[in-house]
Formats: C-alpha cells, sequence, structure tokens
C-alpha cells in the first residue's frame, strides 16, 4: 500500500454530564484525509483544502500527531499529507482531533498496523495538546475508536468503548461565532460543591448504565449537566432556546458540544434529529448568525478507509 | 398469612467511587424480623433482641418505616413487630437500613403486596431519616434491590439495580469503635476541586461500566475514592495497614463502608475474600480494638423470607 484515503469523523465531547470524559463519534460530518509515502523521510503537508490553515507540520495538528508517531517507529520512508476539512476549526465538533488522529490513523495502515487504535491516541493526543493548551483524550479517542467512548484517566490512556443503543441520533447545530477552547476553560469553575458533584456523578453513572441497558429514558433522565452548561452557555446565543425547542420536541437531551459552540440535540430515531434540525434551523435563522446543521447516529466504527493504492 | 419472618441483610454504602449513589446489598449478615397481624390498629414493637433498642414505634426505625407504610395506606388490621438484630448499629453496614427496610417489607407481604420492592423505599427512608439526621437511599435501596444498586436521585426515588458480576465477594472488618453518621459526615468537604470531581466521577463510570462488561480489572481500577476517604480514613485505626494488606493480597479493592467504621475489600471468589478474612483477622488483633469480620458474596435478592403463617 502507497496511498491511503480516509474519513476522519467529527466528535462530540464532553456530552452534558461526562466533561473531560466522555466522547461520542458522529457520522458523516468529517475530514477526508489522504497520506502517501515518500522516499524522502519525514512528514509533508501538501495541502488543506475546505478551511485556511497552517502547511507546518510543527503547527499543523496532523502534521505534530505524525511526527510523534514516527519518533516512536522505525520506517524507512517519508509521508505527505492532503487534507480536506470537513469540520470547521473552532466549531466544539472535534476539527483538531479529526485531523490528528486521522494522520497517525493513515500512516499506521501504511505501514502495516504496529499498532491498535486505541495506541494511536497517544500520538493524536499530542496534535490535540497543540489545538487546546492541554491534552484532553476525550475528542480523539472518540474518533479512533468510534460510538461512545469513556476517558477514565487521559494520561495513562485508560480508555474503553461503551455500549451504543442504535437508535439515538445526533442534531448539531454550529453557530459561527469564535468561541477559542482556551477562552472556554477559563469559564469552569475550579470548585464545584460536593452536592453539586454527586448529582453530575449520579447522572453520569446512570447514563453509562442507560447505555448498557439500552433504557431511552434513563439516558434521557441522565444527560445533564450542573455544573459547566450553565456557566458556559451563556457564550451561546439563544442557547435556552434552542433547549427548550429541542426538549419539547422530543429530544431526550440538549447540551453543549465540547466547549461550544456547537450544541447538539440527543434524540431516539434519525427522524426526530432532523425534524428538530429543522426546528432549529427555523429558530436560528432569525438571529442572523451563520450556522450549520448536521444530523448523524452514531459512527460505531470511527474513522474509515475510503481507497487505498 | 398472619405472620411473616423475613431476614433483611446487611449492605454497603458508597463504595468507594459512589458517595451517597452506590449500594451493595450482603448475604448472610442481617436482622431477622417477625412481624404479626393483629386486631388491634396501629404498630406496635413487642421486642429487640440481639441489641438494646427502643420499643418506641416513634423511634425506632423499623416502627418509623412502618407507620409511614400505615399513613398511605388502608388496612383494617394492625402489625406487632419483633427484631433481632443481627447487626450492630452504627457498624457503616446499614444496621438502620435492614430493621426500616425489613418492617415495610414485611408488612406489604401481609396485606397482599400492594407495593412493588421500589415503591417501599420512600417508606423505609422515613426510617433511615430518624437514625441518620438526613434520608439518604443508598443502604434502603440495596437492602429492598438486592445485588448492586444505584440512586440517580433519591429525593425522586430514581433508583435502580445494576448488574452484578457474580464472582465478587466482599470481606467486611467492623472495628467496635464509636462513630456516628452524623459526626463522620461532619468530615466531609463542602467543596471538590473540578480536577478530583473529574477523577472521582470518572472512576463511578468507569466502575458501572466494569460491572456491565464484568471486567474485573477495570472494576478494580477504578474502584477508589479520592474526595471522602482521605478525610474520614484517619478515624478509623489502621485503616492504611489494613488497605496495604488487602491490596497486596489480590483484593480488587479496599475502602470504608458507609460512613464506617466498617471497612470492605472487594476480591474476585469467596476464596479470596476469606483469604483476606483471616490475614485482617489476624492483623487487627493486635490493636486490642474488638471487632467483627464477614465475608459475603452479593446477594442478588435482597430481603428474604424465611416463614409465612
Amino acid at each position: 500500500m502507497k496511498e491511503i484515503k480516509i474519513f476522519s469523523p467529527a466528535s462530540i465531547a464532553n456530552l452534558s454530564c461526562g466533561f473531560d470524559i466522555l466522547g461520542l463519534c458522529l457520522n458523516d460530518i468529517g475530514d477526508e484525509i489522504i497520506v502517501r509515502k515518500t522516499k524522502e523521510k519525514g512528514i509533508k503537508i501538501l495541502k488543506v483544502t475546505g478551511q485556511k490553515l497552517t502547511l507546518d507540520v510543527n503547527r499543523n495538528v496532523a502534521g505534530v500527531s505524525a511526527l510523534a508517531l514516527l519518533r516512536e517507529t522505525n520506517v524507512d520512508c517519508g509521508f505527505e499529507i492532503e487534507i480536506h476539512k470537513g469540520i470547521k476549526p473552532g466549531s466544539g465538533i472535534g476539527s483538531s482531533a479529526a485531523s490528528s488522529a486521522g494522520s497517525v490513523f493513515a500512516i499506521n495502515e501504511l505501514i502495516g498496523k504496529p499498532y491498535s487504535n486505541k495506541e494511536l491516541i497517544k500520538f493524536a493526543m499530542e496534535g490535540e495538546k497543540i489545538a487546546s493548551g492541554s491534552a484532553h483524550a476525550d475528542n480523539v479517542t472518540a474518533v479512533l475508536l468510534g460510538g461512545f467512548t469513556f476517558v477514565r484517566d487521559g494520561l495513562s490512556f485508560d480508555v474503553f468503548k461503551l455500549n451504543n443503543p442504535i437508535e439515538l441520533a445526533f442534531t448539531i447545530l454550529h453557530p459561527q461565532i469564535e468561541l477559542k477552547t482556551s477562552e472556554s476553560r477559563e469559564l469552569i469553575p475550579k470548585n464545584v460543591s460536593l452536592e453539586k458533584m454527586i448529582t453530575q456523578s449520579a447522572n453520569l453513572g446512570a447514563f453509562i448504565s442507560g447505555l448498557y441497558t439500552e433504557d431511552y429514558d434513563l439516558i434521557s433522565r441522565s444527560i445533564k449537566d450542573v455544573v459547566i452548561e450553565p456557566l458556559r452557555s451563556i457564550l451561546i446565543p439563544e442557547f435556552e432556546t434552542l433547549k427548550e425547542i429541542s426538549l419539547s420536541n422530543n429530544a431526550l437531551g440538549f447540551g453543549i458540544s465540547g466547549s461550544g459552540p456547537s450544541v447538539f440535540a440527543l434524540s431516539k430515531g434519525l427522524i426526530n434529529a432532523k425534524k428538530i434540525g429543522d426546528l432549529l434551523k427555523n429558530k436560528y435563522k432569525k438571529t442572523g448568525i451563520p450556522f450549520d446543521i448536521h444530523t448523524s447516529n452514531i459512527n460505531e466504527k470511527g474513522i474509515k478507509i475510503i481507497t487505498t493504492k
């Protein structure tokens, strides 16, 4: 294999009750990445389309993660990368994770898969560090493992897949306002009352249980955030209105995707998710803020290979 | 049915990572309660053996929960209760929960089961309120539902059973020192750092996942407490030594049972639990503090009927 083209998907981190812990891999929305073996050693980023991003391998997240992999791996060739961004940077649906996980996934395939997808997480996180200032494994884990994922401890890469109730579907609205992860992080509290900690962790535990027992009512009762959302949601225009529309139209839950500004509604069935998408679209048009709407079911597989040569 | 004799088991609350959330129902250790229908209406506690406890129905937890049930239920008879305490009050393994849940379970059987076991929780919690000053549903839920139980929200009785990996077994050491729940509660922090909240809730979520996937390694990695145990364990003589002995002898985890002073070791297999029991016994003898040791596997059923007449 000399060349591989992959689809590296968007993802939702946090999912209301699982700050820095939960991740979910989406379908249809993502980056396409082509990687080719080259005689010359090292990494080159040939082009980035779809978004204006640097070609500097030491500053582009796909380059940074690829270099991290090469530092630990004996290969007698180099790689050139083309990135077609389908995800807007700063949208809150894992743009940097898709690129940093995508490049190392592609290289791993080209060199005969010495690493499992789980083992690739540590390289992908090097890219994430560049993007957000601190390394969080939630998005890259979702992209590399697929489905709902759990980060027990990001530092020791103690991460795993959860069960995926197949009827769950997501509506994502991305208001195109600038909201940097680092800025959004400044809003989070340093301390939490014990009472809120108990409420939040009870919801997380109940959500996990709901995923395993495929209890959609329990999932709905527990996908809530009493710690971060009340503080961060004020940065997102019309957050409460969108939430109200979603929850009064059969959404199981509604929250901030990652550190925002994207928001998500969780529904049972793609038809419900699309209906909520239409309602949110009609409402958001009136704000004058440019936005994107996506609907997606669960991507259980994660990154997919499109073609190989 | 005029008379029923039941076994109402001990339970472990909190289980390290699930403060006020997790519960576990034990086998073999518990109270025996006999309840008889009487012509005279109301509740009478005829006798309590095994421990010195009040016969006053308004102050004995079994009376308080029974009265709560009768207030909501039309019955044309009364009930007399005999309690044979097998659990020492103040031990931290759900003494009050066994009695308060036991009396309402027995009465419910005698009147033709108008309530599910889950519906009995709210009555049992009235007894718990008397015992600890505030109502926590973790122990009564474990006693009434059996197995590992989860309290998402005690106020709305949003509680459920988790999966029970059958090989799990517990060693409980009860140092007979006085340690009231209300006093032990004073030691818990009002606020928790966000970092600790994330660690603690990641462990809770991972533990729940481990129960469903029966992943004993994951259960072991996640049954940890970075919030409460560091503060409360100082009240329990030799806590760190007991923990070290347990963990270096194949225990999956070790922690405080409820608000203490009992401690528990979690093992894979009753043989391991008994071996740890012997080691802890030999060590604790040297302290001069009187103590009890119990070993138990998971009681999946909860309260059991012994005889009926």
